[in-house]
């Protein structure tokens, strides 16, 4: 069973959600490294568990509103540096933090670096549609992106729908404000050209689809720059929490009604930042799973569940070996030019 | 009364929607030209309106499938092109179409041009909000813009906000992936140091709003490019659009609740494009409304009375007036330099 550390002191209401998360995943069979002050954390641990629990001891952390790059270097025993040093030394197999994901970032660069071949990591999140879920990355870390960077996401996304939703042959679509070729930017034209011009045995590419369709399953995989992710996952978690506040205006029956509705409450819960699993730092050489900071134990245990499965199922592994194969496909996108835009 | 100029032959279900519309708008007390062909026409006109309705024979259409900027050069009877002509001669002071976006922005830049000072059009939307509705611009009329686009589209929102939506002193905020003045890109850092340093008696600029604001009224006006607002918009009514779906799965009971809840009703009524009054073409220099290709009667006929209240209450003029008096804002808008991605 792989072991995943916890840093203690991420989230906003650090640690008491990580606490009562780390008790669910004790229950759910999961081992787990905590890693925070050992003297504000060793009254409450929970006992019994033996060697299930261990903790690492990390006498500082980082502040959300610290500059991220400078907090991580600076602070050498946060307990996000601390944690990722228990997954550079294999100690444990993944990591889970809720702080600020700029230092989740840096401090994954710096302690594992990137997985061989990858020009930049991003982050994966998902969209739920009626069926299951589309992957949608970058939903942040990269605002500027260049074709490399979209067609490295493409193929980390479809390891990433293969393992963990059993998708064959995902379908890999490039986020875009219309469906025709003509259509998106100078970016995702010569992304789609690359992925068309190198097809892939591992995915299929089936080219642009809009954020409507992200709802309604029209592919696996979505690709995107960080900035569109960002703003287009935002927008979608904003209309979706204005009707569980008409609902919520609308009186008791249509409230009861909205949390009695088994579907709508976890579709709710599954684009709600406060529910949500987390999403997976991809391309880092190590799995590493960012937690929203309103994150609560239930998403936090989440999270912890997703990292052991990303170990058990070799996800960073895979990647490796992904972006190995599909190098052809990169060498002919270092030499593409977007051109600039004309204004 | 200002008369209206509605394009016949402009929605996918050509020309029903449009001649149920008309029905609606001519029991709503407005005044309008009819443009399409007139064989197809004449019969099917309601009777007993005198000079209110009037029939203008285009012997031409544009199809959805078109080349937008040839289909409109090379069809000078194109219904969509005689409507613009109406309104240049002065017979009309507003036009409303559900064709092709990107025809209808070309035969407005053909036919009107662009309000003296402004570089670019934009495509002006409404996000709902629990207690009213926030601007947002470009919806997609411009997919790569630059710092003079996104502070002109600044001016001409919060004129907007104000005719429409009564503002006094609307709160302009750009859209962003983040509140502090650190997050954004090199485009919306350039505009907000534009805005900043240039400050309006017009309007108050108050910095980056993300997406979720939106729906939460934190500003009046949000302004971005053509290829955010568009992705923006569309994953938003994906989202409102699978909550009334899983309403539907959840069977009669939701159902029936969902559609006896007004609130609930009308919010989906508003970011619904088949339901949605249209979008303001803001920025050339007459009243145009563009609707969603799958608009319906109700729709339209929101769009009709849109464009019917732009014209009473001097939008155009009020525009004119607006840009006028920022040039200074915009003089130094021309000059600023977007640093290039670093990559």
């Amino acid at each position: 069973m792989p072991r995943i550390a916890l840093d203690a002191f991420g989230s906003d209401a650090r640690p008491e959600p990580e606490l009562a998360a780390l008790a669910l995943a004790l229950d759910g069979g999961l081992d787990i490294d905590l890693v925070g002050d050992s003297e504000q954390l060793e009254a409450r641990l929970p006992a019994g568990y033996g060697d299930r629990l261990r903790l690492i001891h990390a006498a500082a952390q980082i502040g959300m509103d610290e500059s991220p790059a400078r907090a991580v270097k600076s602070k050498p025993d946060a307990s996000l540096n601390v944690a990722i040093r228990q997954l550079v030394a294999g100690e444990v197999e993944g990591v889970v933090s809720a702080g600020n994901s700029g230092a989740i970032l840096a401090s994954a660069l710096l302690g594992l670096g990137r997985i061989p071949g990858v020009d930049r990591p991003a982050i994966l999140t998902r969209f739920p549609h009626l069926d299951g879920n589309t992957v949608v990355l970058d939903a942040g870390a990269n605002v500027e992106c260049r074709p490399l960077n979209l067609v490295q996401f493409a193929v980390m996304g479809a390891v990433f729908a293969k393992l963990e939703h059993g998708c064959e042959r995902p379908r890999v679509a490039l986020l875009s404000n219309g469906s025709e070729p003509s259509k998106g930017t100078a970016l995702t034209r010569a992304s789609a050209n690359l992925l068309t011009s190198h097809p892939s045995e591992q995915f299929e590419f089936i080219g642009y689809v809009e954020p409507g369709g992200l709802f309604e399953g029209q592919c696996d995989v979505a690709v995107t720059d960080g900035w569109t992710g960002n703003l287009v996952l935002k927008a979608a978690e904003g209309a979706m929490r204005i009707w569980l506040r008409v609902l919520d205006r609308a009186g008791p029956p249509a409230l009861a009604l909205a949390q009695t509705q088994t579907t709508l409450a976890s579709l709710t819960e599954q684009l709600d930042p406060d529910a949500h699993g987390g999403a997976q730092l991809i391309g880092v050489d190590g799995t590493v799973i960012i937690c929203h900071g309103a994150a609560g134990p239930r998403a936090l245990y989440n999270a912890l569940t997703l990292a052991q499965r990303s170990a058990t199922r070799g996800l960073t592994h895979t990647l490796r070996e992904a972006i190995a194969i599909h190098r052809p496909l990169f060498d002919a996108a270092r030499s593409s030019r977007v051109p600039e835009p004309t204004s």
